[in-house]
């Protein structure tokens, strides 16, 4: 199931090429995730605090087709593309005025950090939330 | 030729889970491009300001293999991996007391930013310089 | 004429103690200042792209009552709160669930990027614009 | 005693009028902060890591006399101006080829982390080391 997450390039997002500076794509594609968690009901901020349970990565790739500027108004379509044990994959695609200007995908561990990080399992609760088709869509702020 | 940039991680790179906020390394991939360009005597800053000439990405990739945190003392090892007639990808390792921790690449295009952004031709002594074995290595600050 | 800006902390906006990175506050400041400038149709990218004027900051001072976490959803409300001849000053209050907890302000001045940047009078459409009570209030993304 | 940090603007520091992006010079003074308590032998990441004890802000404040460029080279001088029973003010001046282009401060409390941030005495220890005019003036990297 794919989930949407707005944005809109922000003044700071912008480098001396009057374009959006690269990292920022990356921090977008985290925002999404931390978002289509939320919309999955795994609240990473409770997992987190009562946990210690985060998502890090293990990899991220993002192909640029078209560079952004101040004020795009930008949607990110996010998918759960691929689930194994203790890690998963989440590919999204950003859009401007319904044109894909990128894409790319996060590979992410289900982590305790407990003590050292370390990946542990992803329980058959999230993975069943993960892959459901059937989400109760939350109102996107 | 493998060309050294190194860096310390701030407090402001980490995050609630008390590692690096993984956009970050893409950030350190770019510094380090920059610094393997003036170290080439390839000085970004007067190519932009005289011929609007930039290197913006087509497509970044890094695998993280263990997180780094708050001051931790890292190197970055960038070299030429591939150069084509417009594009030239670097790839960069991250080592951590001779550990490697992470390591990526990013594929950009030599671009004309006088009008609307397009790639041009990377000319031909600028190709020398990217591929020489023979670099005067500055001190880096 | 105060405008709200609503936003939420990202994940990357925390650092290792569990709460905001403090500069954030300021790129925060930053948004809330260009979404005023948009309501008041004081439309900053065209400002800039037509007759290279941008509004850069002379001064910002933030004042921090109580820490933000991830997720937490803050609004911040803004009004000018002195205007000169070149210069104006900008107030911001953030609250969170109805409580202030920072407020700063911000010193700008009309600028022009023409040539080597410089302090030039706000126009006088701008001032009516910036001081006006009356409001065409957008909706808010 | 005054304590240098210096450092170089980067690339993703610019935004899309060709200067630094205002927040930054916050991180610059984060960043010389912590330099100043290292240089003192007061370490900051042993410090959260062992007693969850860190300096968040109470309130920062910077004046911006000149704007800065990618490839800047910058030093900040840094020195404590205020001490009081749990808080303490830093007070930065930027330069730039020995002019200073800004200047600011950061009014810090010396805070437990580990209930609810609560701030605390500032231990006798730490206080003869901040104020000490004698310091191990280590090599900055």
């Amino acid at each position: 199931m794919t989930i949407q997450y707005e944005f809109k390039v922000r003044w700071g997002d912008t480098d001396a090429a009057g374009i959006v500076f690269y990292p920022n794509f990356y921090k977008w594609m985290d925002e999404a995730t931390h978002e289509f968690l939320n919309i999955k009901e795994i609240t990473t901020d409770a997992l987190f605090e009562t946990m210690k349970i985060n998502v890090p990565l293990l990899e991220a790739k993002c192909q640029f087709k078209s560079p952004l500027v101040f004020e795009d108004l930008v949607t990110i379509n996010s998918e759960i593309s691929e689930i194994h044990n203790k890690v998963f994959k989440i590919s999204h695609q950003f859009y401007k005025e319904n044109v894909c200007i990128a894409e790319g995908y996060e590979v992410r561990a289900w982590t305790s950090f407990k003590e050292k990080p370390k990946a542990v399992e992803i329980p058959e609760s999230i993975r069943k939330k993960l892959v459901s088709e059937e989400t109760k869509q939350l109102l996107h702020k």
